[in-house]
């Protein structure tokens, strides 16, 4: 399943970490934006044009050392449909250069909305009777407030189309811990959730022992990390937070097994911004460099 | 603030019901499908352009006795960036046709994401200084699991641009109660959330009483909803689950106050389908006749 096509990219590139597609257009070089805009104006259009360029720069700098990408949909969204078409195709670029590709949606809804959300963005969709690949990730992030029911049409999906989902466990943000961190009976609500995705990976075993459900656990909550590690040796483990959300090495070295597997690290800003710190480095440059070093700080 | 607009539409048409707009091919008449494939083809944006036909004319058919659409993103996105272009563009006419607009997207994330999240969804998004409108819908559904600095960025949004958002709090699928059940001295998770939720509102107070922050009760839970009625008077509530998903008039009279206010309830299929169970009608007629009688179960 899923996470063994991921975990055999992390074997090949030495690199549990995933390059964060986050884009802003405050992080793109005025050369790339200017390119855009000469074709589609200062317009929703000619913004989605520059982050697609933007991306397309930092996937050619890092596709041979970094083994995965994570689109964050909002920052799509936020330019309309034409953001969401430039979603499209970065996920189709990024897996063209041989990249695995986690949608970081956070979806989460009842049953048969949930199986249109599977198809849309890990599966197909039928248009009368010929078949189409709307987005085509790897794996989604899901939220699962909603239950077992909101996770089931993934889990086909994800079964027959070799894809994973992460679940949302332990976010990375401050209040993270509202909701997540209320106990019953000496167990936390995100305990709880990581035991649901236990069960609901079942039916998705991979031979390195992961299954095709994995969970978000913030790089924020180091004690969290190495808790839930030690608890769901079967729970691949998505890790945002790393670099600016504050996580460094040493917050993250709890998420991974003895063999040092079993997480992927993200990073977003850090990444996609290092040009920024970088003054005589071209955009490639300083991105792969940041790339080395945070692979060499977590590793 | 936001659902003083809503509040009003509904106090005009003497309706507290809303359209759920979640369109699968199976359910548009063959006419609409050929129009929009002579164009397109049997492909994605054929599918797209078929959706849209099909929500124009569910729109047309009750614009003046239905206040409100509530599209469903999820049954967009499969069909791609071409699905997500139908749905800004179902939005606008259904704006233009006097409805207010609820996108069902159930988002949820942390902090800085969710701002594009709320900029894209209800508010606006500049590039380099011109001011684009993405979606503009007038409310978003929401998912709060993430907790406080989750919800503070919608908020923002919601009172500059006189929005409103309904967070889950108990939704009307069946495993609904796995994690939402769970008690912690005596008070549910979906209690929680819906205290969060009075919290978060306290900003965006309304004239009637409600706040621009409600919840979604799903209608197949009659008891939690009346509960929740009586111990939360200043949340409005969106309320799914009618019809298609099992519950009816009686079901849902809970959800509203001693003024019949307070609650919107949605119904999907029952209302884009009336049409397939009522041969010799025409789509308009069978989809306002079912949109009566619906009124009329309910209040």
């Amino acid at each position: 399943m899923s996470f063994d096509r991921l975990i055999a990219k992390i074997t090949a590139t030495k690199n549990p970490t995933v390059l964060g597609l986050d884009p802003k257009l405050d992080y793109i070089p005025n050369e790339i934006k200017e390119e855009a805009y000469k074709t589609h104006g200062k317009t929703l259009e000619g913004a989605a044009d520059a982050l697609l360029r933007f991306n397309k720069a930092l996937i050619d700098a890092v596709h041979d050392i970094v083994p995965a990408v994570k689109p964050q949909a909002a920052y799509y969204e936020m330019y309309g449909w034409q953001g969401v078409r430039t979603l499209a195709e970065t996920i189709t670029y990024a897996q063209k250069k041989g990249m695995f590709v986690v949608v970081d949606g956070k979806r989460g809804d009842i049953g048969a909305t949930m199986e249109a959300y599977a198809d849309g963005w890990l599966g197909t969709t039928d248009v009368e009777g010929e078949t189409f690949t709307p987005f085509g990730g790897d794996a989604l992030t899901v939220n699962g407030y909603l239950g077992t029911d909101c996770i089931e049409p993934l889990v086909k999906v994800c079964k027959k189309q070799d894809k994973g989902i992460f679940v949302l466990a332990k976010t990375s943000n401050p209040s993270s811990g509202e909701l997540q961190d209320i106990k019953i009976n000496d167990k936390t609500i995100y305990e709880t959730m990581a035991t649901l995705c236990d069960k609901w990976g079942e039916t998705l075993p991979g031979k390195h022992g992961y299954s095709g459900v994995g969970v978000v656990v913030g790089a924020t909550y180091p004690e969290q990390l190495t808790e839930l590690r030690s608890k769901f040796p079967k729970l691949f483990f998505l890790v945002p937070g790393y670099g600016a959300q504050g996580g460094g090495g040493k917050e993250v070295a709890g998420a991974f097994d003895k063999n040092g597997m079993g997480a992927i690290i993200n990073a977003s800003r850090s990444l996609m911004c290092a040009w920024q710190k970088a003054p005589g480095k071209s955009l490639a440059e300083a991105t792969r460099a940041e790339a080395i070093r945070m692979r060499e700080d977590i590793t």
